[in-house]
Formats: C-alpha cells, structure tokens, sequence
C-alpha cells in the first residue's frame, strides 16, 4: 500500500514515542495526524483511544496508539465494533496482526519497546496484507460477542 | 488472594502452553476450569475468547486466553463490556495490567512466550492488586466506547 494518511495518539507516557514515530513516518511519505497528547501532562487514556478510533472508523484509515504498557489503549480501542486492535511487542506480532487479525488499530508500549522497533513494526503493520480464507471467518466472529 | 478458581481456554496454536499453565497453577493450588480447545484440531479463537468472557462476567473470577500471537483472543476478549484483558509478553507488563488496568483477563501468546515466563506471568496475574485512584477513572473511561 502506498503512504496516505494515518492516525496517531497517545497518553502522556507515549508521547516520546509518538513524535519519534511521526518523524519516521513522515520522511516515508505518509500523513500523519497527530490527535494528541501534546504534553507530557497527565491525561486518561481512553479518551485518545475512543478518539482516534473514532477517526479510523469514520474513514477506514489505519491509527496507532502509544501508552506505558499498550494494555489500556488495547483495551479501549478494542471496546469499537470494527476496530481490530492489536498489541505488539514483537516484529511477528505485528506480521501477524495484519495477515491474521486484519488488525486496523496498532499499539504499541512506550516503557518496553525501544524506538527503533517500534518504527520498525510501524512499517510492518501499515505494509502488510490480510490474507482472508479461515482467517476472514474468525474475524468475523470477533463481533460475535 | 489465596487461590480459588479461574478459567482458562485456548485455540489450537496454545494447547500446549495451556497444558504447562494448568499443571503449574493447580500445583500452586488454583482450581483451574478448562473450557478447550482438547486437541491441537484448528478452531476458530473467538468462540473460545467469548466462551470464557461468559464464565467470567458470570463469576467475577479470573481468565487467562492463549493463542498463537495472543492479538486474536485479546480482540476477541476486548469485545465484552466489564472484560479488560491484557495481552502481556513482559513480566512488567504483568504486574502494570492489575494495578492501572485492573485486567481480568491474562492474554498469552505460545508462538512468543516460553512456558516458563508465561507461568511467571500468570502468577503476578492472580497475585497483584488494582491501585485505584486515577487509574479507577481510566478503567471506568474504556467503557465510554
């Protein structure tokens, strides 16, 4: 997929990450709108997660989202029906998410992951293809629930 | 918490984690309910992740899910109001999922995780305590979806 528009967010413990990953992805061509934090102020995460999952349903885009662990933005985004949110700590997760999971959602942990791969997984995660079959049905009865 | 009972479920890619779980916690003394998969067969993850959320949102007790990455059940998992599960590959990310995200469900991913770090995991799952304070406004935010 060629570089268009993506979202990101993130609570005050994400937002050095979040401006490294918007320089990484900015120089590889895509737009990146940055819904905040813009501090490092302490803020609730699941308002930037309902946010930006908001964004991301209203226009199909894909979004990333950063806090300390990843957990409570994986957990507030993946309330959405039709958001797919997918955690990743590691490059095969993020291989995965997409091939897999369909994810449209990623996110990432500011105090585990080093920058360097949380850039690296960026890129896994925003060229990566679903690849359907057994894997279309089981994401489908995620919306089961 | 003294051991009591708790669930546990996976799809095909985490029957043997599962195997190496459930030995592990019922040495610790937990009395730990099965619900599948039995077989290494391929299923689909989300019947599993909405089978277990039943029991739990049913109980109050706690659930670990496991399948290949872990992204699968976690979605899956996220779906249900009053569920907050954590995928956790770090032992940080462990303790951090009870006390700010009061998680009730444990993630686990067999294709990343060692079985011996995933017991470490579960453990520090069952044992920690919610903090509270700001982190009981932020759990209440994630149902604001």
């Amino acid at each position: 997929m060629p570089p268009g528009t993506l979202f990101i967010a993130s609570d005050h413990a994400g937002v050095k990450m979040k401006a490294e990953l918007v320089r990484f992805l900015e120089n590889k061509g895509w737009k990146v709108e940055d819904l905040g934090a813009h501090s490092s102020d302490s803020v609730d995460y699941p308002e930037y997660a309902h946010r930006l999952c908001a964004e991301v349903l209203a226009t199909g885009r894909k979004g990333i989202l950063i806090c300390g662990t990843g957990i409570g933005m994986c957990m507030a985004a993946n309330r959405h029906k039709g958001i797919r949110a997918a955690l990743c700590t590691h490059e095969f997760q993020a291989k995965s998410s997409r091939g897999h999971n369909d994810a449209n959602v990623l996110c990432l942990a500011e105090r585990i992951t080093a920058p360097a791969l949380a850039c690296v997984m960026a890129d896994i995660f925003l060229q990566g293809e679903f690849e359907g079959g057994r894997h279309q049905r089981r994401v489908e009865r995620i919306e089961e629930a």
